[in-house]
């Protein structure tokens, strides 16, 4: 039998970057070896972010957003319009929907959708925070339901707008249909239907 | 002018991630979330296998492969033919080739390949050291020049074989052809030109 060629702490460090969400063995072992090949400061610099992430970022009490203060930067910024709340399923959208500078109203991180099939119920995300968000604010006026346009975000949204109707806002969602600067004869049959059945006189 | 909503230990990860390879800014976005929604105690892991790879791991003195000890486990094996030395460019290299289990001699890791373009010349990788130690060694009888099969590593191989002419060992370099389990048609001109090129009497 052949002695083991790869190091313990190598073979460590490729297992830690297999567990990353879209990295496999080979990706793996290419970000160890790059990391082995780079600078001793290079690492540490890497590793040091990781932990201080961890040890530096919370959640917003009130829209449950990754954030470094309590309340958030959003939540505390005055020039936000507070009558407008926008749900997304996690934080990355809000930063999507930021960069579009289309809105400039305030957010609501559920962090997760409801998928009966993997067991998350309304219990496991923050719907529940939203309600009472709603409830005891003054000025909302609309809620935007972001949640993703698939099964588990629609069914998410269904169920948002049924707990929110006993409050009179106004319940909305994204429009769906063909994303801008792509081609219509590679556009799934689903978004095209939505595209078709959501269109708008010009 | 809107504050900004992404706390700077979340954009200080993200920039960290984006420095490693084929990480794009959207992956090492996607990668910090894993990390925050993650375990305190995954991401501490993540960070000390980063850190320890560092630490523990330096190159071989004989073969200049990542090693925990040196010399190498492949090196200081008695099992392991010594009669052979495979070149290759890197440290994954070394990996890929034993797990063929076609090979059991030692290896020579050049980390990298002779570029002009890129200003790699023949000092800046291990390729004194090689001849050195085919110059020094007893027993070696065959150099392969695994170096891989592109213009940088042809021209790689091309400069080591002139080295080592005047040592009288046997440098040879691994047959190019079609890949096993590949499709005929889906083969490009290059490869499908060296597997006629280099083609055997069955």
């Amino acid at each position: 039998m052949k002695t083991s060629i790869t190091a313990e702490p190598v073979n460590r460090l490729i297992n830690e970057f297999s567990r990353l969400p879209g990295i496999g063995p080979k990706s793996a072992a290419r970000l160890a070896y790059f990391i082995l090949r780079g600078g001793e400061h290079e690492a540490r610099s890497l590793a040091e972010a990781i932990v201080d992430v961890k040890e530096r970022i919370g959640l917003c009490s009130e829209c449950f957003n990754l954030s470094e203060r309590d309340p958030c930067p959003i939540c505390s910024d005055p020039e936000r319009d507070r009558s407008l709340i926008c749900v997304v399923e996690e934080p990355l959208d809000v930063i999507a929907l930021d960069r579009t500078n289309e809105y400039s109203g305030l957010y609501h991180v559920l962090h997760g959708a409801i998928s009966p099939v993997d067991g998350v119920g309304p219990d496991q995300i923050r719907v529940h925070e939203l309600v009472e968000r709603v409830r005891s604010a003054e000025k909302i006026e609309e809620v935007i339901l972001a949640t993703n346009p698939n099964i588990e975000g629609d069914a998410t949204a269904m169920y948002i707008a049924r707990q929110l109707a006993q409050f009179g806002v106004k319940v909305t969602r994204p429009a769906s249909g063909l994303p801008v600067g792509g081609d219509l004869e590679y556009a799934d049959e689903v978004t095209l239907g939505r595209a078709l059945s959501g269109r708008r006189a010009l």
